[in-house]
């Protein structure tokens, strides 16, 4: 049922085709030549929660579904995920959603944004796909979902998009850029890329060739990753990095533990080559480890020996010396199994003197100050820590300068629109399509809900801009990050809560009884009894006054004034703005 | 009166020194040669709250006195102090207390610490003790503390102790190390350095010529700064980095602003130079910029030409292109001058397309964050953002590897004790001294709270450890932060708080109504209906069951019963875990 459909898109693109003749002029709407907008919903002003919107008349294609982690001031949430208001008056227009690779800032919005699309159909390459899987039946929606595989060597076809597909090397396998085929041009999106010229494991080189091949034919514009703009230079090669990490596996006599990003599966094919080289077993610990590691095997892009890989849970003892521990945590996360290892809380891991633990991965901006505490508590327990401020044990997956001047060199794209990145990342990249001869006014700087236009060989930003709130993921819930939920959580985590109850006669509105004050977060303990007393004379006080002043005062009103009342008394002499809670009891 | 003390001190040495004879072995407790004991109460798991004690018998010295910028999970919190428990009954011990040089966490702590001590003399060079005083005056504090200042080539004593001091270069002028002489031996505390060999403005060589002068005598110990122990080489010159800044400031035909750490005064007197030299007006923004700025010029630290550097207010308009604003906020401070011009919020400055902004300045672990996002917004408004990153626009003031090695072969210390700095780098430090040759077991890794005990010649770790708990500062509040303050605002900042008000009958104890439920920062608008609803039937219901059970029950337990179960139902169903506060209204 779901291939009709994509057979009367193909064939309605073949209709379009059919039209390319003066006919058009006079013809229906469909046929009219319409604008191509680009509207990215997410990913622009951030690295993270990548999602961009292809719209040609009625309709559109998603690149990319990802979901964010919450910046240091979004107390409380889980993931940041893009808005997709745009989206929702135009559900049935959404012909596919493409996704470039497997990474958690492309894939990890999708169980939450698919189905208020009403399932649209989503189309990856095949681990891509697996690991898309995964996310849906966490959320038990993997039957409802629709996911195809893209073979990259093929065309896809909808509506009036063509898309053709290039292998892009990246810190996870199967990754592709896109070439899109619009009416109004050919526009090439790379997705996240690097030129590595000796991937490991599954991993393939960036298709130079097919790149080539598909900018034979005048490219509009290169939407492009700039993660890595502003270091100088080509991203070292993964082989480069399992060349060091076999060094230290051959030298180190004792325990290894290595932490590293679970998607990195050709860093972890290395490491398992290694061991088996050096007679060394594999204990894994993580969850996204054990299940990404799984998933990888399963679907040919891991090749795991017999007998020497395990999980951790499976031994009884502590692994021994010739173990090497396989772990997520490289980014310091609270409750991730490197960071259980390093407060002496893991299960199954003790650290000992001795021991020597690889952080190959590199800080995520944000969370330099967790990953130096863990490396702190590590060497604590008398670790060796190495990691890549020390030692080239990791490389980026994202292209470096010389890199991106390449990709630029080999695309020759009229327009360059930097992608993927926070603005000044962005920035550098466009200085460097500038220097690289793209006139200024052909680099387009945008952010997330600007729309590009393209319309007769021009691509130009529109002056429309589409919302693109941060809508937060907490807990099971979803809002809206500038709710008053999140400005509430600031206040009471900067100076806790201070409730006022006022028990009152419900007809004479009178006081009852003194208020009671109840404080958490805000006063310590030396002071927390005068505090308190001075708050409830204050309260009492405020109270008393506006029920004199003001007869028939509502509800809302009481509270106000004396919370007023009671913060210029914190705000005075504590220097303290707790969040302040008049509760009036009426009985 | 205080010069009478300290001669009595000058007379108590020289007594000792006298019963260096046999005969000590039957003299008074005084003349009994004892274990000299070192402490550090803060400064060693950070880099941060450096204190540290020196104790022999009846008599104790203090070098430094610094707080520390709060941990990413003491929510609310302004700032950390040394807790100074073993201090406390020794108050009258305390002979002098020696501040090496002015940066906040080396003398951040003295207004909250020195009243507690009943104000022991203090020592230090003249711009480090201008810096002191202006702490001071803000407590108000001025007239009833002891400062003295610190001659560099004089030599000061205090009972046992004999002080002699050497220049260092840092990245503020006038920071001094310290020779200690004790009747145990003879101890080199280096204070924060590094070597330049072209310090900036006032700032001085490290003089290697007292140094090694002073290690002609044998060292037992020396007690090193770690900051930098894993950067290899050595650190680059400030002239260096004056000369990058220069090469900007000729080449930038338009406005200039340069942020940096208000405490370099030799950068900022490079930076005067130069606008001196390309004919600029210098607008200074920033309070602790202007303050640092007046005190160092007053006291000789800064020389400032006539009619070329304004405060940012006495400006009417705009500053013009040929200006730099020389402004705080390098580090992303919410409240800062630059922060507020990246918001555009700043009632001086409003960034121009074309402006060009220095961040003259490396970020402390723990504030990339903050500092990216002010780099974003600059870029945003049009600017061209220079950082360290990019270019050699900064240099530390801590000595890298090559320049520690370099110390420990002037000083060549029996026992090395890395100072200053977190567990990895003191660690790093510490394998720097092995390599140089030094024995492990005379490489100490002790923490804040050890015990280094020395006595004929050996130094150990004590079994013995000192309190050094983490003393907040909140507001005009001291607490302890593992108090329930921190970890309720905690709770409320993940999850929000929920008030369950039970108005009750105080003879029956029947609820007389619903309960009323309050929820601030929990659940989103959407949900909140259905959840109150629902957490209101389970307050209701867990109440009835606990008092219907339970005869005479108490409210503590009738608190923790309904907590448990609107808890349970909370978590289960919503994923979350507010601060849940019962709250019983007897009327």
């Amino acid at each position: 049922m779901e291939t009709d459909r994509l057979d009367k898109w193909i064939g309605k693109i073949t209709g379009a085709q059919k039209t390319r003749t003066p006919r058009r002029r006079h013809s229906k709407k469909d046929h009219k030549v319409q604008k191509l907008r680009i509207i990215p919903l997410g990913g622009l002003d951030e690295v993270g929660k990548n999602m961009t919107v292809f719209e040609y008349g009625d309709d559109i294609i998603v690149v990319d579904m990802g979901f964010q982690f919450p910046e240091e001031d979004m107390l409380g949430v889980d993931y940041v995920i893009p808005d997709i208001s745009y989206l929702e008056g135009k559900k049935k227009n959404i012909r596919a959603v493409i996704i470039t690779h497997g990474h958690m800032d492309h894939i990890g919005g999708i169980p939450y944004i698919l189905p208020k699309l009403g399932m649209p159909k989503v189309f990856a390459t095949k681990l891509t796909r697996g690991l898309i899987e995964r996310r849906l039946d966490e959320f038990e929606l993997t039957k409802m979902a629709n996911l195809n595989t893209i073979n990259p060597e093929e065309t896809l076809r909808f509506g009036p998009f063509t898309l053709n597909f290039f292998r892009v090397a990246h810190s996870i396998p199967d990754g592709v850029g896109i070439s899109i085929d619009t009416p109004q041009g050919r526009i090439i999106h790379t997705g996240d890329f690097k030129f590595d010229p000796e991937p490991a494991g599954s991993t393939q080189r960036t298709d130079i060739r097919k790149l080539q091949k598909l900018c034979q034919k005048p490219i509009l514009a290169l939407l492009s990753d700039s993660t890595n703009s502003l270091s100088p230079g080509t991203t070292i090669s993964e082989k480069e990095v399992g060349r060091n990490l076999e060094d230290i596996i051959r030298k180190t006599p004792k325990r290894l533990i290595i932490a590293s990003f679970s998607s990195l599966i050709g860093r972890i094919q290395q490491i398992i080559d290694y061991a088996q080289k050096y007679k060394r077993t594999v204990f894994v610990s993580g969850r996204s480890m054990i299940e990404n590691m799984a998933i990888a095997e399963k679907l040919g892009y891991l090749k795991i020996p017999k007998r020497l890989v395990f999980d951790i849970r499976r031994t009884k003892k502590h692994p021994g010396n010739d173990s090497i521990i396989l772990t997520t945590g490289s980014q310091g996360e609270a409750v991730s199994a490197l960071t259980r290892i390093a407060m002496s809380e893991h299960p199954h891991v003790k650290l000992k003197e001795g021991d020597t633990v690889i952080l190959s991965s590199s800080p995520i901006i944000g969370n330099e100050r967790a990953i130096f505490t863990v490396i702190n508590n590590l060497c604590m327990l008398g670790a060796r820590v190495i990691h890549s401020a020390i030692m080239d044990v990791h490389t980026s997956g994202h292209a470096k300068q010389d890199d991106l001047t390449r990709m630029i060199k080999l695309v020759k794209p009229k327009y360059l629109v930097p992608i993927h990145g926070e603005y000044f990342m962005r920035k550098g990249h466009a200085e460097l399509g500038s220097r690289m001869g793209i006139k200024n006014e052909n680099i387009l700087l945008i952010q997330n809900g600007d729309v590009l236009e393209i319309f007769a060989g021009k691509v130009e930003k529109s002056q429309e801009k589409v919302e693109t709130n941060y809508i937060v993921i907490d807990g099971l819930g979803e809002g809206d990050v500038d709710s008053l939920v999140i400005s509430d959580r600031q206040k009471m985590a900067e100076n806790g809560v201070l409730i006022i109850l006022l028990t009152v006669d419900g007809k004479t509105k009178k006081l009852l009884q003194k208020p009671s004050i109840i404080s958490r977060g805000f006063v310590y303990l030396k002071e927390s009894q005068e505090v308190e007393k001075e708050v409830g004379v204050k309260a009492e006080r405020a109270y008393r006054n506006i029920i004199e002043k003001k007869k028939g005062v509502k509800r809302g009103e009481i509270k106000k004034y004396v919370r007023g009342s009671v913060e210029k008394y914190t705000h005075q002499k504590l220097e303290r703005k707790p969040l302040i809670i008049p509760v009036i009891d009426e009985v």
